[in-house]
């Protein structure tokens, strides 16, 4: 239960409520830029089965909490999980990303598609949840997630990444009923997952939208929007959501219909802006360049100070990245941003005692 | 000289004023899908070789007109003439965009960079519009382009395409004045190729900032924007031209201050959203998401007329995708696509010889 977990700055940032200082996490913080990370991946021999392993899948997304004073967890895992229990085959092609054995192009395929168990299929997931629950000791809040239904069915439709996206787009335009037929089933398997993810003691919500940002805006409603909007109305009102469109930043009034707690935000617009656009409707999650973490110790202070200055004062911001960092940032790198993130926001908060919070 | 012209549609909705019907071109309008494009392409060997030979690079850039009631030409080449005159090794992998063999990643590797004179190492570009105007006859403008200085220096600095740009964004956030530097230099290098195209014949010049789009608002401004805008001022007045970031409808407001006759618009705005934004401070040309080529006649007839009445009635919209048009369109798309723009917008307009000027 919520109540219980001693860090609760995400969790009232969440519900606008007063925190000592900003919360940080970071996307993908249990990831490949870590050595410890490297190990363990290694051991397990690859990706999937690191994902379906809860001893190491909790181990790896305990691994960054170690090692800097993050406000969350986010459970280790991957959004096609579900197409993969759905069994289309799903593989990791070395440096090609994820794909595909069996991508879903016809009516039949998707009338094919079982709606995954996921005290099932996916029991492995929440099993990894339980795990990392216990070896959090409710110190943070732990973070479940899924995909979208539109970004899933991109994956599937095209049997992998793609450039233009033309097979799903082609089937938005020519049998738009035929992929809302897909949408829905892929809406209630995902909302289901987060149900169970809630049960399995996720504290927190975050959808992904990676690839809502390559639809044109009416479009995003109808086909992205929509689904993410019913998986969020399906889930219990005491568990905050995150909604996350990469390259939505032109639809965030549209955005804020689907009642997330709050809206994640990429590097392209800027924080105060987004804010003055959707008042105090939401709170905002993001949004600095992961590129800048690339950089030095002095201009990464400088960035975020920056960004915390353009969100201005009170609550509802979480620091984040505008994506997910990438493996070549240094980790020190990251307890630098952090850090920053912790000291420089407490002249935007009324409460005081961020910084004895860090030695918790 | 534009006044010569005998289908000034474009030149009159550049210009604000009025037209019989909303003119039309295609961004890649030369390209793939074009069995007969694939053909000399075949003949030529390679793709740089066809840039390179001004007969061929004509005789690809007038073979749309034949088959399609287009509104412009526009000379065909690619926005990486620059560098490859500045003899970094351009060349196209199969299936992997350009590469570059000699990456600029140093002060001393920008330092070494020639400043390419039109005349001798782009003189190509010149023969080959030079060729197409007399093949043009005054029919159509022919648009001339160039690469954005941010856009060329990604390709340059990555050594080719790249997903997260982590090292030209290192630079740009480590060593600014390095990357300025740099930037200036393309800047330079692009106004002189840019005058030279005009007083080889080109009529409209547009800028394609392909990459401006993955850029934090204020790097926009500071690494793309101030440098796009430089270029434009050096033009000649009477020339018009367009500004393309793919990508940037957030910064629209902005990109109005760089001086161009029109905004390129990529699919994920409203074009109705985006002239009320602007006002009538500028053009727009866009943009219909390309995959809707893909789909039937009656559905790429429907969008066209969603399209045009989003944007309203009067003048200042140039018809385009939102990209380029991708290999696996039928031709005769593209037919229905630019009749349908001309047929469905007569109603938007006061003047009324639309239909006959089909046949000239």
């Amino acid at each position: 239960m919520p109540q219980t977990i001693k860090n609760t700055r995400i969790l009232s940032a969440l519900n606008k409520q007063p925190v000592d200082c900003t919360p940080v996490w970071v996307m993908r913080q249990a990831g490949r830029y870590l050595p410890e990370y490297r190990k363990i991946r290694q051991q397990a021999g690859d990706f999937l089965t690191l994902c379906k392993t809860p001893e190491l899948a909790c181990e790896v997304t305990l691994q960054p909490l170690e090692r800097f004073d993050l406000d969350a967890a986010i459970i280790f895992s991957d959004i096609l999980t579900i197409p993969d229990a759905m069994n289309l085959g799903l593989y990791f092609a070395e440096g090609e990303g994820p794909k595909f054995k069996h991508p879903v192009r016809t009516k039949a395929d998707i009338d094919a598609l079982p709606i995954p168990c996921p005290g099932k299929e996916l029991n492995y997931v929440m099993q990894a949840i339980q795990h990392t629950k216990q070896g959090l000791a409710n110190k943070v809040p732990l973070i479940g997630f899924a995909g979208s239904p539109w970004t899933i069915a991109c994956y599937m439709v095209e049997g992998g990444a793609s450039k233009t996206f033309g097979i799903i787009k082609k089937m938005l335009y020519q049998s738009p009923e035929m992929l809302h037929t897909l949408l829905d089933k892929l809406a209630t398997s995902i909302s289901h997952y987060l149900q169970a993810q809630i049960e399995a003691g996720a504290d927190i919500i975050m959808l992904f939208d990676t690839w809502g940002g390559i639809l044109t805006p009416e479009a995003y409603q109808l086909f992205s929007l929509h689904y993410m909007k019913k998986i969020i109305a399906s889930l219990p009102a005491h568990i905050p959501t995150i909604m996350f469109t990469k390259n939505g930043g032109l639809w965030l009034e549209q955005m804020v219909s689907a009642g997330s707690n709050a809206l994640g935000l990429d590097w392209t617009i800027n924080i105060g802006d987004a804010r003055q656009r959707i008042g105090d409707k939401v709170s905002l999650q993001g949004n600095l360049d992961p590129a800048i973490l690339l950089s030095s110790p002095d201009v990464i202070v400088e960035k975020v100070s920056q960004l915390l200055a353009d969100y201005g004062p009170g609550t509802g911001h979480i620091f984040n990245l505008g994506h997910g960092i990438t493996p070549d940032v240094p980790p020190e790198h990251v307890a630098i941003l952090v850090d920053a993130v912790h000291d420089l926001s407490q002249q935007y908060h009324t409460q005081s005692d961020c910084s004895d919070d860090k030695n918790q």
